[in-house]
């Protein structure tokens, strides 16, 4: 997946999103960590986003995913931040705290820094949630910090378009 | 302003302000609107940024600015969402809400809808808060959405960067 994912553009599968979205009149949030609001941001760079797009976290620090999306201390300490518990707590927080029909989150380790023989660099977790419910998925990137944080960003924004056309 | 600043890298900004923010032992947090997690994501390209940055909030609908960041609804009746009242709630709301020693928020219209008489695409008002308290100031950027939103991203690094040589 690593390769084949690079020459997407972001920018291309947000408005396909964005089109999704407004077609069947839902909104979308998002939780962001290693992406640091990339997502947000792809989906942003479309005109008329403002329609389906409430907002979106970026959590970076861990007090942050426990003040603003509600991710739980236990959850933290006991699986760590890059964790499918972690993952699906951060969307369906962001899902709640902007009354969205659709949230995804994306945390991981973008490197260089943070890797480790059980969570290597490129590690992401995902969640998407929605009144479907919440599924969590792993996915393992190669490349640089850039590249790796462009990759989750096109993953996150595939999973919102699945998600979009299968609520 | 619109020219000069077009040329300017986020990235590196993002990379001066990591650095004065770690030597300083700062930390910060952003509000977004009209740029859409174009902040946060620079600062975050800047790898061991996860030392100074705790995270952002999007809020491109009002609603996510009242219901994150604690805008006041009498505020956005009465003054809009682009307005000097709203970018200091925003950023004192950021910095608030992730415990940061500085944030910056940015809230305008980046075009090619939304834009008035009074506040023509391009118009977008920033706040900086920290414990010397908040300061609001408005820009006016040429260009298409994409421009307006970059020379927006770079506009607020830089406050943040003035902010954490000031503070």
């Amino acid at each position: 997946m690593g390769d084949c994912i690079v020459n997407i553009s972001p920018e291309k599968t947000a408005a396909v999103l964005v089109e999704l979205l407004k077609s069947s009149g839902m909104t979308c949030a998002t939780a962001e960590s290693c992406t640091g609001g990339g997502v947000s941001q792809a989906i942003t760079s479309v005109s008329g986003a403002s329609e389906v797009f409430l907002g979106g976290a970026v959590t970076y620090a861990n007090s942050a995913k426990e003040a603003v999306l509600r991710v739980s201390s236990d959850t933290l300490e006991r699986y760590g931040a890059v964790s499918s518990e972690c993952a699906v707590e951060m969307a369906e927080g962001s899902r709640r705290l902007y009354g969205a029909d659709i949230a995804v989150s994306i945390t991981g380790i973008a490197g260089p820094g943070g890797g480790t023989a059980e969570k290597p660099v490129g590690t992401v977790w995902f969640a998407v949630s929605s009144s479907s419910g919440t599924r969590a998925e792993k996915a393992f990137f190669q490349g640089d910090r850039e590249l790796v944080r462009k990759q989750a960003v096109v993953h996150a924004l595939g999973m919102l378009v699945v998600a979009a056309t299968s609520v």
